[in-house]
């Protein structure tokens, strides 16, 4: 019988610290969704109230509520020398109207008293004032102790009494963060063999890890090791400096290594997409040396290795790649993938036979378009209608015989907003269609104009909405020279969808993702079932 | 008195193995001789006999040998069935000339039964051979033993027989290695220990381990813990799959948190730019967000955090910075702070008074800019210039008067790779310059416009390269008609810098960035120091 073990993901708030990282709402409401179908239990949203983008976020869950996650709200204990009742701040906590709050505070005296400016006395109130009223008003808590294992090294005694507060006052877990990072395995595995002594029994322990010593999956795995319940962490590491314990790298070490039952094992194979969709919705390159499931996790070289690789994968694999939704890759021969693009079309809900001929199309088209660099983990409707093309399915609804842009900004080069513009040509139901209109861009010129042109046939088009665009660019040291991928979001009063284009030219991989989107839009709600 | 620990850096030879790395010659001698020069005492340096380029890179170092470093020839047992005097594999070993090899042998025994097809006695009378031959011809030998914990937990007896026959035969280290580096810590602690008590005292005892559980620094300061006197890796952790455990982190935890003596004091503080020297060396991004030599790796955010991070570091960093030669980066942010600017300042060699007024402005400055949806957090550059301004120190070494950009698809636009054009108007010295260029995409014909427009002006232009270009669109909702922010990366031979720009038109957000990128480019070396 395995252990169970807490996931819990703070990519959401402490990810979002990764210098670099921005995420819109809309980003933030697709990672939740996918953390919540990936099985993880808790998922850390933000801090409403610091920010009003989380305040929006938690409204947008409230009318439309995740299936199994516990979505929490995340806050700093009460300011002093007040009552949490009347703290502005948890009254925004109370707002956003979670289960669960993850509430942190000190544990070092030295932050107490030169950063809170307070006494060590009114800092053990703040915990217990706060937690306190959060579990009156109905809330479970979990109590992050920040700098616990620096705070525990320079003054233990006060740093254990603030847990015990926390305990005292109601806290479901006390989850010890390692907030600067630096903190090596055996030194968390005699700490929290400490707390656990001096702590009442059964009380439930979390661990939060930051890399900084570049070992903050061993440290959150040694926190386990002596009886923590929780592990908190972000998907691919993302997290300030030098990001937090990698959960890609805790899940299937603690899972398939160590028997604990982190995620259902349904759902673990789903890990290496839900870790690849989400460096997509954040525009990050994702680290393809990463372990587990980076693309390189289980590349191996020809010769010997290979055959012997095949008979015998345990003996030159640590785990099996299906178990976590990685592959094994032969590396330069470039072979195989058929199962991948199986399973990728069952998650499209098509039952694809590996002897249909279809199957080795898309194969051979696939790896194709993989090599020009279209990625599509995060553009499923792009895949849809290439699986649709290989079967004889796709429904031209439009052809495109041209399209020029232009932009002029020679009136005013340092606030030009509308003076794209961009003409199209286009065929349909046999008609030539010839369509000009303006935009704030070249993007939004070329969208507005083919809208023109197809609104007459297709009136639902003006229902699309254009909700995010995003461009990568693929080969490092060549810049504006190099191939360019554009991810468009989309989405209508039914649906969200996603489409790619790539191409040297940011105009015609854009072009090539609105085009795909328009149609991808367009296709009648039924149809997914029709392929069958 | 600090323990001595044996630093043996194989970036040359497995660190070459990741995917996608390949090195000249030229490239590993200047990689060698930037490790002797740091202090590294074991230096791998290939498999003289498999690769003919690994062969002229021995010779060459016997024509200049390095100054303190021993450069070790790596090389397998010889062959079942054989003499060593007679394997032709050992001649091409001995004739690189080095004192130092390390020999590899296998400890699992089904790969010594479908790896080897040889029987488990002749693997050990080859392990036993081949060091006692090395021994006789004058060399000192490393045993490197392959799949070690595997091999242990597989069959202990056997692999714990080829340990010993190696020690006996004379091996000056034993090296356990974690060929599929799915090991974890604890289990690491456990079978070192073990080993330590099976074999003769004294036997000094290496580790070797690869990360693909994400614990490789971690597992090789488990085994340091129990005993082990060196510890085999790379630098930055290139290596096959995950990579190698990273000598980057493996150095500072050992020798600033443990207290072990790995490389002299004062070389140490040249960690940092030996890292990214030979991520350049080996033309790989760094990584920025590496623990100790990351870019990011002592950044800071935020306005209270930054005071108290000044007037106290070690209470938000593990260690000082500056003792492996990196610096503390406060991070230019949304929630950017007074003292933040005036830190910022600093770095670039900004004494600003906090009384001062201009520093008030610029922070009034960029929070206005940061409202619109620029981000200086990864644009160092652009935030220069804007301080330069704001300084009255901002040199505009040319304006723009207009720009045009046209692309048009007309004639294929499933193909179209250099269909946009640009028209620039500029002015530089008083003197009005018209040119037009093409290019791939609108923003490459843009920069192409602009360099040819300012090339006979400033003819370093010449030496800029865009390296990288990234797009965000900034508000949800609103797609293309959003604001759209631009960051262009950029390198010379001297520096790399980062430039942003900000508009709902991609091509205008583009254009400022692409300016800003030039100018920052052409600001003379010694500016910084002009503008006090």
């Amino acid at each position: 019988m395995a252990t169970p073990l807490w996931i819990y993901d703070t990519t959401l708030r402490d990810g979002t610290q990764r210098e670099g990282l921005s995420v819109s709402i809309e980003d933030k409401l697709r990672i939740a969704r996918q953390l919540d179908a990936l099985g993880v239990p808790f998922i850390e949203g933000g801090w409403p109230g610091a920010n009003p983008k989380d305040v929006q976020f938690f409204w947008q869950l409230q009318k439309e509520p995740l299936t199994n996650a516990e979505i929490v709200a995340f806050c700093s204990t009460r300011r002093p020398n007040i009552s949490a009742a009347t703290d502005p701040m948890l009254q925004a906590i109370l707002a956003a109207g979670t289960r669960w709050v993850t509430i942190f505070g000190k544990s070092w005296d030295l932050h107490v008293i030169e950063g809170l400016k307070t006494s060590l006395e009114e800092n053990l109130e703040m915990i217990r004032d706060t937690i306190a009223f959060l579990q009156l008003s109905g809330r479970k808590v979990i109590y992050d102790a920040e700098h616990w294992f620096d705070g525990y090294k320079q003054n233990k005694d006060y740093a254990l009494k603030t847990l015990l507060t926390a305990v005292t006052a109601g806290a479901q877990w006390v989850a010890l963060c390692d907030t600067n990072g630096g903190t090596l395995p055996h030194e968390i595995s005699l700490i929290v063999r400490d707390v656990k002594q001096f702590l009442p029994p059964n009380t439930q322990i979390g661990i939060h890890t930051h890399n900084d010593a570049d070992t903050a999956v061993a440290n959150a795995i040694a926190a386990v090791l002596e009886g923590a319940t929780m592990v908190q962490g972000t998907i691919n590491g993302y997290g300030e400096r030098c990001g937090n314990a990698n959960l890609c790298s805790v899940i299937p070490n603690l899972q398939l290594k160590l028997g604990y039952d982190c995620l259902p094992e349904d759902k673990l194979t789903q890990l290496t997409t839900a870790s690849r969709f989400i460096s997509e919705v954040v525009n990050l390159a994702p680290n393809e040396h990463a372990a587990f499931v980076g693309r390189s996790a289980f590349a191996h070289k020809g010769g010997i290795h290979v055959s012997a690789v095949e008979k015998n994968p345990l003996t030159y694999e640590h785990i099996e790649p299906e178990k976590i939704g990685n592959n094994r890759r032969i590396v330069i021969s470039e072979q195989a993938g058929l199962s991948n693009v199986l399973a990728k079309a069952r998650t499209f809900g098509i039952e694809l036979d590996k002897n249909n001929p279809a199957a080795r199309q898309i194969l051979r088209h696939l790896k194709e378009l993989e090599s020009q660099g279209y990625q599509f983990e995060a553009a499923e409707a792009s895949f849809e209608l290439l699986m649709r093309e290989a079967l004889g399915k796709r429904q031209h609804l439009f052809t495109i015989k041209g399209f020029q842009v232009h932009c002029d900004l020679s009136q005013d080069v340092d606030s030009c907003n509308s003076s794209a513009m961009a003409t199209v040509k286009l065929a349909v139901n046999g008609q030539d269609i010839l369509e000009a209109a303006e935009g704030n861009g070249p993007v939004a010129a070329l969208d507005a104009a083919l809208r023109k042109a197809l609104v007459n046939f297709y009136p639902q088009v003006a229902n699309f909405e254009l909700t995010d665009y995003k461009v990568r660019i693929l080969d490092e040291y060549s810049g504006t020279a190099a191939n360019t991928r554009v991810l468009v979001e989309w989405r209508s009063d039914f649906q969200r969808w996603t489409t790619v284009g790539v191409s040297t030219n940011i105009l015609n991989a854009s072009y090539q993702a609105v085009v795909e989107g328009l149609e991808y839009g367009l296709l009648p709600p039924v149809a997914v079932s029709e392929i069958h």
